[in-house]
């Protein structure tokens, strides 16, 4: 695995200070991954994302394997350099995309078929197809193909979903490593662990995915629907069976309490829309909790949208502004709580790093919470 | 006129270079005015537009009137302040939309009466009204309200529009000496010169508006669909009945030939929707000439929008993910475009105002046009 590296740089209780290396630059964990599905975080530049300081974007196979399709993005230098982040990239399996279209055709033990959104043309996802799409995309980090079982899913249902997904990782390693050998890219190809909410699942699948020995490992299948009790239960309960010195990613989590809660369990990596996406529609994340800037309660504030935050939207607009923009469906708006939303959750992880430094994450973690849940913003929620 | 002056800095033939000071700031001339109908220049925020070099911004009296409400931007400090640009704003009359709008009940010597676009509501404008309107917004330098007659104009039509635009300016001014001798705002009111492409009624309108002695001069009417030719013998011809002491301002132009060819004759002013509006649609002006970046010439091109341009969206991002991200409807793509034509035009107002300086002006034109219509991109027109 040239290029790619994983040290750990302290703890906290099960909390972890880490770095990850790659060719494209250094990650340090834990760390939050904003979404740039088609190969831009929505109404972000890679220059507002380096003021923010995200260290790592992600980008969704699924949607860049259709539009503008691996092949271009290869020739154009692969995705750092596409989108002109010129920084460390992930890109996930694509399946969970797949397996929530619509219009999925057939999904066996091979893999998946499928019908783009875009025209109805038909595609094919396998394990192996998933890799050489991956290694065209050019990420640092790149996931196996996995299948996420929907919540709630039967026994059978997720027993299957880990069957295949093990032999998936294993069909896609071997073919990740046949290619490498070939022309080495310096890619770290991660594992996915699922079993959804059934423990012997979770140990079974953790078992088997670890067993192959990637340089990272996922936790998928969760945050799909199930309550914040039963995530943090499967969550404590797999972290068990993750070996300490490999990096740990919870895919698709979440919630600023979500990602205390997993850093407090050891998990270095998160990714998530609700950032993007809920600034999009009016709402932003903030110290004081979520704030619904599209309600009229904003409509004469001059309040910034954080009181508390430092960002350079908070320190120059006011909520009754950004409630005008939005209202007035300008794209300015967007522009301006994705920015501010961005921020926050990357100034949430420089603080949550800063406190396993410390060894004071449990106080910041408690101080962070009283804030968030008892402020002014919680009714907004 | 507290705080409004207007400095003559040197002259290169008819072309002038000249300082309009204002409340906010200060503008140098020729300018060219983003237009930020809302309240926001589309998809930019009040940093992009500082880095550009633009010094005032235009909001739209219509627009802001309905939503978010004259009394609400008041309130809140006035436009400058409500959208934290902080710089010098000017506000159109309205006239333009209102006489634009699907839903305009009734015009008469009076004003008019319109539905608004929003929800229906009936509305009136009328000289006074609009007066207090602008006033209550607060941009540095407010239009009186005007008819603008549609191209073409019957004769008698055109006649009606200028015989109007007269009367309302007269009612408009004492109005607004009224109300600044109570309330001094340091706002300047400036009167718009109508007629079509009629010579006599240009210089009838043009005698009577400047008989009255505003603090600056537009001339409206034209950019409204008449011909290249037309535009700029009208504009010759009304120029002549302008005072060389006042700054004098072409409303709604233009494309960068038309304010080269404007400046020429001595115009200070512009404002337009074209650099922003187009860039939403996929098209960006560079100096080689106007550029479909949506087109899939684009799909594979690693050059910048603009090979001759340092803005920081041509120092990082290829034509080929612009393109992409177009083809994605990412509000991303949106804004780097907009950024683009913005800085470019700033650019383009930069160049005019050093030639100027300089004693080169026609040269410069000449240079710039020779590049902008021999271009490669100019079969994307």
């Amino acid at each position: 695995m040239t290029g790619f590296s994983f040290t750990r740089n302290g703890t906290d209780g099960s909390a972890r200070l880490g770095t990850i290396t790659t060719p494209h630059g250094i990650v340090h964990t834990p760390t939050f991954m904003p979404v740039g599905t088609s190969g831009a975080v929505k109404a972000l530049t890679s220059d507002d994302l380096e003021e923010c300081g995200a260290e790592i974007i992600l980008g969704n196979t699924y949607h860049l394997y259709l539009r503008p399709g691996n092949a271009l993005i290869r020739e154009l230098g692969g995705l750092a350099k596409f989108n002109s982040w010129n920084k460390p990239t992930l890109t996930d399996s694509g399946g969970f995309q797949v397996f929530s279209l619509q219009d999925l055709l057939k999904i066996d033990d091979d893999g998946a078929t499928f019908k783009s959104h875009h025209d109805g043309s038909r595609h094919q996802f396998d394990a192996e197809k998933v890799i050489e799409i991956e290694r065209d995309i050019g990420a640092d980090i790149i996931m196996s193909f996995d299948q996420c079982a929907p919540y709630p899913s039967a026994y059978d249902l997720a027993a299957t979903a880990v069957r295949r997904t093990y032999d998936w990782a294993q069909r896609g390693l071997a073919h990740f490593n046949r290619l490498e050998n070939v022309h080495p890219t310096g890619t770290a190809l991660f594992g996915i662990v699922q079993g959804s909410v059934y423990p012997d699942l979770r140990k079974l699948s953790a078992e088997q995915i670890t067993s192959l020995d990637f340089p990272g490992y996922a936790v998928g299948g969760l945050a799909v629907g199930e309550s914040k009790e039963e995530m943090e239960k499967t969550l404590a309960y797999t972290m068990d069976f993750l070996p300490s010195g490999k990096p740990r990613y919870l895919m698709g989590v979440g919630y600023p309490e979500d990602i205390l809660m997993a850093v407090s369990y050891g998990i270095d990596m998160f990714d998530c829309v609700l950032p993007t996406r809920n600034a999009r529609t009016g709402m932003v994340f903030t110290s004081e909790g979520p704030l619904v800037f599209r309600n009229a309660d904003c409509a004469q504030s001059d309040l910034p949208l954080d009181p508390n935050c430092d960002c350079k939207v908070c320190r120059r607009y006011s909520r009754a502004y950004l409630r005008h923009l939005y209202n007035q469906h300008e794209i300015t708006a967007m522009v301006l709580a994705t920015y501010h939303s961005t921020y926050f959750f990357q100034n949430l992880m420089r603080g949550i790093r800063a406190a396993i430094k410390a060894g004071r994450f449990a106080d910041f973690r408690a101080g962070f919470l009283a804030r968030y849940s008892q402020g002014e913003n919680v009714a907004d929620r």
